[in-house]
């Protein structure tokens, strides 16, 4: 295991792949990045702008630019024009060229990405294209949505996290979704390995009218849980604790196939 | 049940909503709204432009708009600037107001969603949103992805699994994925339940070099099947059958949550 790497002097260090979704100049990857640098080589491809709410697109219509920057001191970085999920395959495919990365970290992610925020989170998208590949990875998220949100309290956990996956390895096409509660580091207490909650979006539409007279819609919303049991996501962060939930691309909702049977008559 | 409300002449006809992620002007949607206004009445809010790889992104930083169109005779149709999900989101909050939706129904999809293309694809993110606000939902895509499909062999099984559903409902927060071989319509076998193969991309990147001297990129890449087992969507479609995957939003690994619990001790 990279374990053992990490304590065999001849042999190399793991390589981690650094991606997010708020843009490579974000407070949030900037963190992440320091906590990767203490445990491997680190190379970095992220988006050039922010990309959040992208979910799982990918840029199929276009072409996509893919830079060299210096970003962070000493290391490998790229910004891409494409989204988190471009960003992934761009790395595996252009960037690393068959390297074999040991470790892809997502954000750490501007606001949270519990429950059902997962589908619509660029963050996560690109933790489980990396999955997809066969690369254990975690997307992070701190519940702070400011730009200046302060990411020094959660560094030890996150770097725990990484540590044990590094080691440990994951379920393969398993990813984990990490949400991190807007705490004091003494005040988390601890964390919880847990359940996508059922919680959702309650949402409307800002209705307003632009400059030159013609209508237009704004996303607005809040979220909402009625998801009360103590084995989910929503439930750890609400109680101080950092909540894990291992995450996967299969959607087939295996419990409804015996009663679609009949549709097989039709 | 729907199905009663179908043969009663004083109740109201079923109403149905119908999106896609390949535009509003593109042929699979036609197709669609066609069958639909047999079973009930018709609204349509589709993107106005290819959306197709948007898997499920939402526009946030920007505003959207809608406008009215007459696209299909006889029918209220809405465009929209934004993803296939921003359609659903703006058709519930915006277009319908609190009126009951009683299927949603997304595509014809110009090309295939089996396996793994569920995550990319935007036509099944829309059918999904639909099914997180609990309308059930299906998403239809034809195995041809040229622009001049023919989609009127498939019209009949996509009429009878409408029709189906109307009738019998789906699970809460399921919706159904459902793909369909380029073959006439006596040579379909008929329909398979079945579960999502786990096969993916093996994909590479284009590199070329823009009228300005700028190197880009353009993704490409050949699906790939490793799992022959014969309850797969990808089975059932290389065998002459209709896939029908149901399919949900919760992502939880639940068969890794045992093996992490060593997490909670860091």
């Amino acid at each position: 295991m990279v374990f053992l790497q990490l304590n065999c002097a001849h042999m190399s260090k793991p390589l981690i792949l650094v991606t997010n979704d708020d843009g490579i100049a974000a407070p949030g990857i900037k963190a992440l990045v320091s906590v990767a640098q203490t445990l491997g080589d680190v190379i970095v491809v992220a988006p050039d702008s922010p990309q959040s709410g992208m979910g799982h697109a990918i840029t199929i219509h276009d072409p996509i630019r893919l830079y060299a920057v210096e970003v962070f001191p000493g290391i490998e970085a790229y910004e891409c024009s494409g989204t988190p999920v471009d960003c992934v395959k761009l790395a595996k495919h252009v960037v690393l060229k068959g390297r074999k990365v040991d470790l892809c970290v997502s954000g750490i992610n501007h606001g949270s990405n519990a429950a059902i925020n997962i589908i619509y989170s660029g963050t996560l998208s690109a933790a489980m294209e990396a999955s997809l590949e066969g690369i254990p990875s975690i997307g992070f998220s701190l519940l702070d949505y400011s730009y200046t949100a302060n990411f020094e309290e959660c560094k030890p956990f996150v770097r725990k996290l990484m540590a044990y996956v590094l080691e440990h390895g994951l379920d393969e096409g398993s990813l984990l979704n990490v949400n991190i509660p807007k705490l004091a580091e003494h005040e988390i207490k601890g964390l919880r390995v847990c359940r996508q909650a059922d919680a959702r979006w309650v949402e409307e539409f800002m209705e307003a009218i632009d400059p030159r007279g013609q209508k237009y819609y704004w996303l607005t919303g809040k979220f909402e849980n009625d998801d009360t049991d103590d084995d989910t996501d929503v439930w750890a962060l609400e109680n101080g604790y950092i909540s894990v939930v291992p995450s996967m691309h299969d959607l087939t909702n295996y419990k409804a196939i015996p009663g679609l049977k009949g549709v097989e008559n039709l």
